[in-house]
């Protein structure tokens, strides 16, 4: 049986609810019980792993999970290697693997935060958008591990918190887990972005990522692109923060990436109660794709690359 | 006594209501159950020359009125000529005054209607924000008077609607306006703007205004300025529609203009329910500025203007 924090309800009520079955926990993926790109990844892995043990079929529960959310590749990475696992040394190792994953995200993360507080000033401004903190990667976070350290560490970071319409993972998640860690923040609109930057208030510009291509492209939460356009606009540097499970290699650029269409309801209903007029139809892409061109640093388990150097590191010198 | 209809309630509910004290008036503007920048001028026009009607002190009504709302400058252009009208003839020519300026307002939004259309392919896709339609214009709107034309001239109009948060003008007003009309649209997230741009589905953008400056920038909804620069990113026209009313001589550049900062509960509740956590802070800067430069052409009563056109006609000739 898995435990989750059931991310819906934050930050009203902090439930910790159980995962049992497979459509359970295909459930909460497409529901977003639990959602942000490394924790869908370590959450698939210990649902396949666990099918596998109970004997339900390995491929049947592979795909299942697979077809739960298309953009993310973390979730794709993640039931990989937990299959290969499984071929290698049967059920048992299939869940040591879904483990080794979980431990790997979070050792990934911290030193996702170890390597990306040297470049926040102390008392910097940083804008995220959506949440890439400890509830979307199990711990640390990815956007938010520099500043969490940086914040450890001494340090007075300000986050402007874009809201992140239309499910507002920054003003429900992010805006908790900067409050839970003494950390001063503002929320806004996400329209506001580009004002706020055009006042000379923003230092730099954090988010994560849901994949990132071969050729440094990643696709992330939907409003991420335009942070990327108005930062070069105002001069400010942008960075992208992840771990090794979101690196697609086979994707050879944002052109490939699957964009998930939701439901147009996210939009048409502002949280849950419905404004827009009943006949009027909404559209709703999850994500959008930044160019690589648009990324000042790619920020890593290993260092702060440029684009450059992300693609010597993980892409020249990467097993085929 | 002034009907109106009560915005804040669309698109749920079209309710009319009378709006007696000049308490009442200003409390209908501060609140947004009448909004838009020409709307609100013309509102406050009869407001002001009911109280001098009503002898209740035509300087304290004029200060009270002003200072409802800080951004549009409708606002004062029209109460500064209902005052006029009274120190040429009394309470009578401030009511006709405000008779006036708002049969003016229909007539200028009319002719924008006109001139706009000739700039709108037949079938195009046209990206807006916020309302600037009937509702904010008393009728046929600014940014939507072209397009309203263009369809009932048989054309094929499709529009993206920008939801506009935090009070969601767009997906709550705009969309039941063209829904009454019978135009094509889909709503989305604010975020998604770029998204939709870079897909090479908006053909051009077209926005109202709340205050032109002398040279050519303008004050409009928060989230303005960034589709003004995405649209420049992917090469699609950007356009900003309005009436004399809005023009500020007086104003040199978007610099000298003053933001309205509105409560932040707005953004922090997501329309009525709150969803970011009880201590976390939000701000609510309402309305940003869009630079001269990002503006493919302004909208007018004449003419579809460049921005040398536009200086020359309305600031080089202007009346000192």
């Amino acid at each position: 049986m898995i435990h989750l924090i059931d991310q819906r309800r934050l930050p009203q009520e902090v439930s910790i609810i159980p995962s049992i079955s497979l459509k359970d926990n295909i459930d909460h993926i497409r529901t977003l019980a639990v959602r942000g790109a490394p924790a869908i990844g370590s959450f698939a892995a210990f649902s396949l792993a666990l099918s596998i043990k109970r004997g339900e079929g390995s491929k049947t529960s592979y795909e299942m999970l697979l077809g739960s959310r298309p953009t993310a590749v973390d979730l794709k990475n993640c039931l990989d290697e937990v299959m290969t696992g499984f071929m290698k040394g049967g059920a048992d190792e299939a869940v040591e693997t879904a483990f080794s994953i979980y431990d790997g995200i979070i050792e990934s993360c911290r030193k996702i935060g170890g390597t990306g507080a040297s470049i926040i000033p102390d008392d910097a401004r940083i804008m995220t958008h959506c949440n890439a903190g400890a509830l979307a990667t199990i711990d640390w976070g990815t956007a938010l591990a520099p500043i969490r350290v940086k914040a450890r560490a001494g340090g007075k970071p300000f986050v402007w918190v874009s809201e992140t319409r239309p499910l507002l993972q920054g003003s429900r998640l992010t805006a908790w887990e900067l409050l839970q860690e003494g950390i001063d923040h503002r929320i806004h609109v996400d329209g506001a972005s580009g004002h706020i930057m055009s006042g000379g208030d923003v230092d730099l510009v954090i988010t994560g990522a849901d994949r990132i291509c071969a050729n440094g492209d990643f696709a992330n939460k939907i409003g991420t692109m335009e942070k990327a356009i108005l930062a070069r606009e105002f001069d400010i540097p942008f960075y992208v923060a992840f771990p090794r499970t979101t690196l697609d290699l086979k994707c050879p650029s944002g052109k490939s990436i699957e964009i998930e269409e939701r439901s147009g309801d996210e939009v048409a209903y502002s949280w849950k109660e419905r404004v827009a007029p009943v006949n009027s139809k909404a559209i709703n892409p999850a994500f959008d794709v930044t160019p690589a061109e648009l990324v000042t640093g790619y920020i890593t388990e290993d260092s702060v690359f440029s684009l450059a150097g992300f693609l010597e590191m993980y892409i020249k010198k990467a097993p085929l």
